[in-house]
């Protein structure tokens, strides 16, 4: 690339680094300057190893870098002729503001490529034992925000009450209210949720339960981490046979003895 | 994993190697065994070095190995100490029968992973530039096979016409069919849409336009991939500034240089 700038919105995955693609790895081991979010992994960023680190994410408490200014120094590091990633979690495209961003990219005339990554929306549950689609019990699935009061409800305000699986993503710290407006909404109190935090990484949890018991905030899981919200029948299709209890299916998910 | 036979069920990303994740590589790296099914490029086959390599999936006009007839297969080599890899185009548990596959596993009592991939429903729109959510034009997004018309009619009749993003994978044979059935459900005649050929393929093309155009049949696309459509005013976010017209979103959003 000879000194011509160029920026990549690139998808880390849900956390762990093996469920980096090829081309994220080779576009961190090119990059002149990182830009990442909030819950990227320091095993991630170490791909970047010739590559300035900037955190430009939410901290606790803290404010993020706003979105305008984030562009700005993408858009200015490119113009000096540096390769930047832009590493978010998960997609960039699934409520990773990356639209925004290569808008942002395509008005100033930067050349940039976008790396799609693995999505939380599908892997968390994956990663739970939890199929999204499943024959004879879900044919589609809607993934919504649960951050926005609104958005949320306007998207669930459209469902049959269990017609489908449905996935929030940033919904962790409004379970309760999610789950009371899908049963004000119609669904079945006994409907099957599970909640899984820190997805792929040795810190992930797994509880199951009922949207019943989402809304009473009985949920006892250390919320730090990201959290994925899945409601729907294939929440049980995993333990429909063998009855597995809480956070097992997704250590059965992995191989003990696998480095990657 | 000394004679122990163990499956993995893996996703292998849209078509492009360099989506696939690390995991997924080193899952083939070490397969004894690999079943696959059809749209799997030989690149990615590739790395299944030590295999034996099984074509189960459908090819034009043949019937596909009977699905109880794969899980067979996998049983029975697990059990005689094999390390097989089921390897699915996308992610294994959208729409890829993985979630039967992993109980069929479970009840026989073998030992298996699951590996999450890069999902064609975020990933075809994203390389043909569109953002599946974007900020103030869509907060959601619907996922459904059009494979089949009753099951894709209730996911569809249950959303309000022009409220969210719609990704439809195989439903390429169907589009004009497709396209009826929104508006017959009062979508908007002219809700942009798209349909991505090839997604993450030296032969990727992109149509885009609007259901009306989608349901005269005027796509004129050489279909022999696999295709996703996506409806919604999301397919117009990349469009709105710059006034990309068809493919060249798609061709920009690579980097010509790159071996990735």
């Amino acid at each position: 690339m000879n000194g011509v700038g160029h920026v990549s919105l690139v998808g880390a995955g849900p956390g762990d680094p093996g469920l980096l693609t090829r081309r994220a790895i080779a576009r961190l081991r090119a990059a002149d300057l990182v830009l990442y979010d909030a819950l990227i992994d320091n095993r991630i960023l170490k791909y970047a190893r010739r590559a300035q680190r900037f955190f430009v994410g939410k901290r606790a408490g803290r404010h993020a870098m706003a979105q305008t200014a984030i562009q700005a120094l993408m858009i200015r590091a490119a113009r000096r002729g540096r390769r930047v990633v832009r590493l978010k979690g998960g997609d960039p495209f699934v409520f990773g503001r990356g639209g925004e961003e290569a808008l942002a990219l395509q008005q100033a005339g930067i050349a940039y490529d976008v790396v799609p990554g693995v999505t939380s929306a599908v892997a968390a549950p994956a990663l739970a034992g939890i199929p999204v689609t499943h024959r004879g019990v879900a044919s589609a699935f809607l993934v919504v925000s649960g951050h926005e009061e609104e958005a949320f409800s306007t998207a669930i305000g459209q469902l049959e009450p269990n017609g489908l699986t449905v996935v929030v993503l940033m919904g962790l710290g409004r379970s309760a209210a999610i789950a009371c407006r899908l049963i004000d909404r119609g669904w079945s109190r006994g409907t099957p949720a599970a909640v899984i935090v820190d997805a792929s990484n040795p810190e992930q949890q797994v509880w199951r339960g009922t949207i019943d018991q989402l809304a009473s905030d009985s949920v006892v899981i250390d919320g730090r981490g990201p959290g994925t919200i899945v409601i729907g029948d294939v929440v049980a299709v995993g333990q429909r046979e063998v009855g597995i209890e809480n956070s097992e299916v997704g250590m059965r998910a992995r191989i003990p003895n696998s480095r990657f």
